[in-house]
C-alpha cells in the first residue's frame, strides 16, 4: 500500500479551517461575535460571569442559572495550600506564566473532581487566584484570597492591587476581561483543542494552553506594549520612535493581527475606555495621546492597526497593576474560552494528528563509528 | 475587507501535511526511517545515545561527538531537590503522567539555562530520572538517582526496577526505547510544535507534549495493553475475548494506527525481541502465544495490525517494570524526538494559528436578564 499524497497546508495553517465552531468569530472587517452576539452588545450590557456563561454554554443565563454559576465560581475559588506550596518551591526568579502553568498542572494531580464539568469549573474559578498570586507566592509572601462578596472582576482586581478603584474603573476592568475571554482559533486555544483531542483531562489541556502563552508570539504582548509605552513616554517622540523601529526592522509591539487587517474592535473599545478613565479622573492624558500618536504613525507608515494588548496595557497600568501580571490576567479570562473549546472539541472528537512532508534523505546505511 | 473563504481541512487534520520535516517518516507500507536510516539499520547497530544524537542533529556522531553528547546527558541528569519537593506535594494518588508534566513545568521555572540547546539537554537528561521517580517520590519514597557508569538505557532500567537484567535484556530494553524515540507528526509532537511556534521555551513545549500524553488516544496505550493481556491470560481464550470485545463495539487496545495499515514495523521488531527474551530465559512462552493469538484474531476479523505499544508492554512486564511506568518510559525516550521537532519548527518558524468555520448564529441582540 502506498501513501496517499498528503494535502499540503499553508505554513502556520494560516487560513485553514481545522474545525466547525459555534463559540466565537473574528472577522477581517473588524467584527467579533461571541455565541452570536456582536461584541459591543456584550460589553455594553453583560457582566463577566454572564459572558462566561454565554461563552461556555452557548446562551445567556436566566437569573437562576446565573446565580448558580456565580456561586459555583466563588465556592471553587479556594486554592489548596499544597498548590501554593508548589508555587513557593519555584523561587523568587520564577516567570509568572511558568508559575501558573505549573500550578494548574499540579492542581490536576492534587485535586479529585469526578466530572469534566467539575474539573473545568475548578480550573476556571482558581485561575484568577493563581494569576493574583503568581508573583507574590514565589517571593515568599502570603497568598491573597478572594473576597466573599464581590464579583469575578472586582475580586480579581482587588487581589491584583491594593489601589482602591472607583466603580467605573472596576466596570472598565471587567470590560477588558470580557474582551480577553475568547477569540476563536488563536494559538493557545488551538493547543487546548489538540490536547483535548487525545481525550486528556481539562487540567492537562489548560496547562498546555498556558505553555503556549509563554511564547512571545502569543502571550506577553500586553506586557511588552506597556514597557514600550513607558520607554517612549512623550507623545512628541512617537514619530521618531516608530521611524527608528522601522528603520532597524524591529516589530512595534501591539500592532498587527492574523485576522484583523483594518482594526481590532477590542482595541477600539479599550481606547474609548482609556480616554474616559482619564477624563473622569481629571488626570493628564499624556498616556492616551502617546498611544494615539504611535497608532497614527503605524497606520500611516505600515497600515497596521493596533490590537487589544496595546490598549489593555495602559488601562491595567492606570489601575495600578504591575506589568508582569498582565499576561496572567489574560489567562484568568481566556481560560473560559479554552474550556468552551475543550467541550466543543469533545462533542464530535477526532484525534488531531496531522502529517508532515518528509524532505530528508532515505535508504542510508549505518556506518560503524570508527569509519565516520 | 471581507474574509477569504478558509480552506477546510479534513477532521483531525488527517492526511494534511502541516510542515516539511527531515526528522523521520513513517509510511503506510510499514516503513519507518529516522533521518534517512531505515529503522532496522538503527536497531541492529546503534546505541540509544547514538540514535538520540542522530535524531537531534541529523547525522550519526563521530566518536568524539558521541562521547561529548553522552557525557553531557550524564552531567545534566542530576535533578534538583526542589523539583522532587514539587513532586512530593502532588500526593500518593497522583497520576504518573501528571507528575512528570508538573515536574518538567517546574523545572522550567526553577533552573537557569541560558541557551535553548542547554535547556533541551537538561530536559532530555532529566526526563528519564523523572520517569523513574514519578511514582516513588509522590509516595514519599527516596528518589533514585542515575548510576555514574552506565549508558542511558541501562541506567533508566536500573532506576525503574530492582530486578537484575541480563546484558541481552538491557540490549532489548534499549531497542524498545529507540523505537519509542521518534514518530513524525504524532499528537504530542504536533503539540510541541504548536507551542514552539509561539517561541515558548523548550520546557513549556515539553510540558505541553506531556499534557497530550495524558490522553488515552495518545499515551497510556502500552499500559492498557498490558492490563488487557494480564486479564485475558490464556492464549486459548483469545478468540472468545476478541469476539466479545467486537460484539460490544469496544476497541481492542494495541491495534490500529493512523499511518500503518498493514503492519507497524516497530511491533514486528518487538515481537521478535519478546520471543527471543523468552527463549533465552527458557521460560514458558505463554505471554508470547497470547499476544500472537489475539493479533491473529484481530487481523482476521478487522484487518487491524498490532502496534508498538502492544508488543512493548509484555517486554516491560518481563523486565519487571510496574505497569504505571510504561507511559513515563515512552516520554523519557520521545522527548528526544520532541526536541528535534522543536528545533526544526524554529528553523523557519511561523506561528501555528489556524482558522475555524463559524457555524453558530449571528446578529443576536442582548436581552435583559429579567426578560429571558
Amino acid at each position: 500500500m502506498s501513501d496517499p499524497a498528503p494535502l499540503r497546508a499553508p505554513k502556520g495553517l494560516a487560513g485553514v479551517s481545522v474545525a466547525d465552531s459555534k463559540v466565537s468569530k473574528s472577522g477581517a472587517d473588524g467584527s467579533l461575535i461571541y455565541r452570536g452576539y456582536p461584541i459591543h452588545e456584550i460589553t455594553e450590557n453583560a457582566s463577566f460571569e454572564e459572558t462566561a456563561y454565554l461563552v461556555l454554554k452557548g446562551k445567556l443565563p436566566t437569573k437562576t442559572e446565573l446565580e448558580s454559576f456565580s456561586a459555583g465560581i466563588k465556592e471553587q475559588s479556594r486554592v489548596e495550600d499544597k498548590v501554593f506550596a508548589v508555587m513557593r518551591e519555584l523561587g523568587r526568579q520564577a516567570h509568572p506564566v511558568d508559575v501558573i502553568r505549573t500550578a494548574v498542572s499540579a492542581l490536576g494531580s492534587i485535586e479529585r473532581r469526578h466530572t469534566v464539568e467539575e474539573q473545568e469549573l475548578s480550573i476556571e474559578s482558581k485561575m484568577a487566584v493563581l494569576a493574583a498570586n503568581c508573583r507574590r507566592v514565589p517571593l515568599g509572601e502570603q497568598p491573597r484570597h478572594p473576597a466573599a462578596g464581590e464579583g469575578f472582576a472586582a475580586n480579581l482586581l482587588s487581589m491584583l492591587t491594593p489601589k482602591e478603584a472607583t466603580d467605573f474603573e472596576r466596570w472598565i476592568f471587567e470590560r477588558v476581561l470580557i474582551l480577553y475571554m475568547e477569540h476563536d482559533m488563536n494559538a493557545s486555544t488551538f493547543t487546548v483543542r489538540v490536547v483535548a483531542s487525545t481525550l486528556a483531562d481539562p487540567y492537562a489541556a489548560a496547562a498546555a494552553g498556558l505553555a503556549s502563552l509563554k511564547g512571545p508570539l502569543h502571550g506577553g504582548a500586553n506586557e511588552a506594549a506597556m514597557e514600550m509605552l513607558l520607554e517612549v513616554g512623550d507623545p512628541a517622540k512617537a514619530g521618531e520612535f516608530v521611524e527608528s523601529m522601522l528603520n532597524s526592522k524591529r516589530k512595534v509591539t501591539g500592532f498587527g493581527h492574523r485576522v484583523y487587517k483594518e482594526f481590532d474592535p477590542r482595541a477600539k473599545l479599550c481606547k474609548g475606555y482609556l480616554k474616559e478613565v482619564l477624563r473622569r479622573r481629571g488626570e493628564d492624558d499624556r498616556i492616551y495621546r502617546l498611544c494615539d500618536a504611535i497608532e497614527k504613525e503605524m497606520w500611516e507608515r505600515k497600515r497596521l492597526p493596533s490590537n487589544l494588548d496595546y490598549y489593555a496595557a495602559p488601562i491595567f497600568h492606570l489601575l495600578g497593576i504591575e506589568v508582569p501580571l498582565y499576561t496572567p490576567i489574560f489567562a484568568a479570562s481566556r481560560v473560559f474560552g479554552w474550556m468552551a473549546h475543550y467541550n466543543e472539541q469533545l462533542e464530535e472528537n477526532k484525534l488531531i494528528r496531522p502529517d508532515a512532508t518528509y524532505v530528508g534523505p532515505s535508504g542510508l546505511k549505518y556506518v560503524p563509528i570508527a569509519a565516520r
